[in-house]
C-alpha cells in the first residue's frame, strides 16, 4: 500500500490522540495493523504523535526497510525504540477492547514510566469509521463482486435442497468471485462462518450472537444460520453472506422464494424497501443515527409490522451498522445513538421482517456517506426473486 | 448435552481450581462456555468450587431451567448470585488470556471483595487438554468425516486449476461432508479461513501466523495459504483443511501431485512418514513432548533434510500440537516442553518438508493418547497421490 495512504490513516489516529493528550500508540491487533501498516504482521507498530511510525516484527522474517526492526518479545521494545531514536511514551494508548487482559498487562509493564490508557481500540475504531478515498474504492470493488455473486444465486438452486446445501453452493460462488471467506467481526463473543442463510421458520430461532437475525445452526457449537431445513414452496430464503473481497466487509442481503408467496410477504418486503428509501433519503452528514432509526420505526409502525420487524421472538435493536475491516463498526443505527453521520462513513442498512410460517423478508445494502447524502454500493435487484 | 458429561468437565476444572486455592470461576468465552455448558450463550457461567454451576444469560432469550437466570449487564451478577443462594467468590478466576482487558477489568470490578486471578484460561485449557470419552468419540466422528472428504479430493481437480480454485472445490467437499467451516484458533493474532492449501513455491513464503507452514495468500489482509498460483506438473499440493465437524478441530494434511515428481520428493515424504512412525511408536502416557520432538529431529537429521524440515526460510518450531475445540491446544510437541502425555490427550502430528522448486511434502494426522500408546484417528492413504 502507498505510504501517503498509510500516513493519512495514521494521522487520523494522531488527531484523536492529540485530543486526548496521548503521545504514543502501540498497535498490535491484526485489523489495526492492516489499517496502519497495510499488511498484517506478528509484532507491533509504534505510533508516536510527533515522529514517524516504526514496526517491530516477530513474523514474518522477511520484512525490511528503514523503519522496521526484528523483535522476539515485547520486553525488548523500550531498548529497541531508544536505538531507533524514538521518543519513549509518556501517555501510551493500548488496544483495550481487543488485547487480552494478560497480554495488555504484559505490554503495559514494559513501560513502567508511562501512563497507559486503555482507549486504543476506541480511538482507532473512531478513526476507522470515516473511510479514506482508497478505502471507499475498495468498498466499491467489493460491492461489485458481491453483487456479481448474488446475481448467480438462482443458478445454483436445485429443487429439494436444504438451506445448508444451498448455502454451500452460494459460498462457492462467493469464493469463485474472489471472496476471501474470512468474516471479521469485532467483539470476542461474535462468531459466524461466511455468513447467514435463513429459510422459513429457522429465521425466528433466537441466537446468542448479536447479528440482525439468528437461526439455529447445524451444531450447538455454532448456533446461528442454516439448520439443515428443507427449502419449501411458499417460504422465503434470505441470503446474507459477508462480502470480504479485499479486506473490507461489504454487507448485503437478498430474499428468494420457491414459487409464489402469500401476499403479505410481498407487502412486508415492500415495507422494508420503503424503510430503506426513507432512511436513505434522510441520511446525510450531520444527521443523527437515532433519527434514522426512529424514522424507520415510524414507517414500520404505520405499515403494521412492528411485531416482527428485526426478528420475531428475539429482536435486533438496530437497523444498520457501520462496516469496514470488520462487519460491525461505528456508527450504529440504533435508538439513543446521537452520533452524526460524516462524509466517508460506510454502513449497512438492513430493515428485515420475519413472518411466521413464511420466513424472512427485507433488504440489506451497503451505503457510503457522501458530501450531500448517501451512495448505494451494492447494486443488485431488490425484489423477492423466485428460484 | 447430558448433564453427567458437563458435570465431569466442570469437575475437571474444579480439581485445578482447588489446587490453586480458587473458590469460583466466571466463564464467558465461547469455547469455554461450550465446554462447560454444552452450548454457546451470550452471558456467564458461574462455577463455584462447592456448589452447582449457574448460568446468567443475555442471549438467546429462550433459555430456561432451575440454574439459568436472565441478565442484562455484568454488574447485576453479585445480586443475582445472592438471590440464587450462591456463595460469592473469595478467590475468583477469570479468563485472562481470552477476555479483552476492558471487559476483564469491568468483570473484576463487579466483585470488589474478591481477589481476582487471571489464570482462568490457563486452567480451563489444562482441563480441556485431556478429553473425556464423549469428546474422544466426537473426534473419531470428525476424523471419519474428514477422511471421507479427503478421499474425494482427486475427483474435484481439473487440469489448469489454480491453487485457489482447487481449494474452493475442496472447501465445498468438506462442507458437504458436514464441516462447519468455522476454524477456531486460540490467540488473537491467529487467523485462517477453512484451512490451507499450498502448491509449489508458495509453501516457502513466510507468513505472520504461527501455523506449521505459511503461504502468501491472495490478499494482504489475509497473508496465508493459497495465492492464486497455477498448479503445475512436477510440483506438490498440500491440503491442510480444518476438520471442524462437531465443534472439535480435527487436523489432517495430505499431499497430491500433478504427474510424477522428482525422486527426492518421494524420499523426503518417506522421511516424514518415518518421523510419524517413530513419534507414534514412542508416544504414550508419561513421555515428555520434548523427547518426541527430539526423536523427530534425529530422524530428519539422519536423512539429511534439516534445512527444509518444517519450512524453508521461516521454520515452525514444533512438529505437533494439541487439538480440541480449538486447533492449538496443549500439549505442544516442541523443544523444551517437558509436559508429559496423558491418556485422553489428542494431538496433531505434522512432520513436513518444503522442497525448493517442488513444494511441500509430509503428513499430518490426529492422534489420541490411550492407556498404552496412541490411536490414529484420521485414517486415509498417506502416500503422495497423483491427481
Amino acid at each position: 500500500m502507498l505510504q501517503p495512504e498509510l500516513k493519512r490513516r495514521r494521522d487520523k489516529i494522531r488527531v484523536l490522540m492529540a485530543q486526548h493528550g496521548i503521545d504514543a500508540a502501540l498497535i498490535t491487533c491484526n485489523v489495526n495493523l492492516f489499517y496502519t501498516y497495510g499488511r498484517i504482521i506478528s509484532g507491533y507498530l509504534y505510533l508516536p504523535l510527533d515522529a514517524p511510525a516504526h514496526v517491530f516484527v516477530k513474523r514474518p522474517n522477511d520484512i525490511g526497510g528503514e523503519h522496521a526492526h526484528p523483535i522476539r518479545k515485547p520486553e525488548q521494545l523500550p531498548d529497541l525504540m531508544k536505538e531507533a531514536g524514538l521518543p519513549l511514551p509518556k501517555r501510551l494508548m493500548l488496544e483495550g477492547d481487543e488485547l487480552p487482559y494478560n497480554e495488555y498487562s504484559r505490554l503495559a509493564a514494559c513501560f513502567p514510566d508511562a501512563e497507559v490508557l486503555n482507549v486504543g481500540t476506541a480511538l482507532i475504531r473512531q478513526a476507522r469509521s470515516v473511510k479514506t478515498e482508497l478505502e471507499l474504492e475498495m468498498f466499491r470493488r467489493s460491492a461489485a463482486a458481491h453483487a456479481k455473486a448474488y446475481e448467480q444465486v438462482p443458478s445454483v438452486y436445485k429443487t429439494g435442497m436444504t438451506d445448508l446445501q444451498f448455502s454451500i453452493e452460494i459460498e462457492r460462488l462467493m469464493r469463485l468471485e474472489g471472496c476471501l471467506g474470512i468474516f471479521r467481526v469485532f467483539g470476542r463473543s461474535m462468531e459466524i462462518f461466511m455468513g447467514s442463510l435463513l429459510a422459513g421458520g429457522n429465521a425466528a430461532v433466537p441466537s446468542p450472537y448479536d447479528f440482525a437475525l439468528g437461526g439455529e445452526g447445524v451444531d450447538p457449537s455454532l448456533p446461528g444460520g442454516a439448520n439443515g431445513t428443507l427449502i419449501q414452496a411458499g417460504q422465503t430464503v434470505m441470503v446474507d453472506m459477508g462480502g470480504n473481497f479485499y479486506g473490507y466487509m461489504c454487507d448485503m442481503s437478498r430474499v428468494f422464494s420457491v414459487g409464489r408467496l402469500p401476499e403479505k410477504a410481498y407487502a412486508a418486503h415492500q415495507t422494508c424497501l420503503e424503510v430503506q428509501e426513507t432512511v436513505a433519503g434522510l441520511a446525510k452528514p450531520g444527521v443523527a443515527c437515532e433519527d434514522l432509526y426512529n424514522a424507520a420505526i415510524r414507517v414500520v409502525e404505520k405499515a403494521g409490522w412492528s411485531d416482527c420487524f428485526m426478528g420475531a421472538g428475539q429482536k435486533a435493536k438496530f437497523i444498520g451498522h457501520g462496516i469496514g475491516l470488520e462487519i460491525n463498526e461505528a456508527p450504529v443505527l440504533a435508538p439513543r445513538i446521537r452520533q452524526e453521520l460524516e462524509p466517508g462513513m460506510v454502513f449497512a442498512l438492513e430493515p428485515k421482517i420475519v413472518l411466521p410460517g413464511i420466513g424472512p423478508v427485507g433488504i440489506e445494502n451497503s451505503w457510503a456517506v457522501t458530501a450531500e447524502g448517501v451512495e448505494k454500493l451494492t447494486l443488485c435487484r431488490e425484489e423477492i426473486v423466485e428460484l
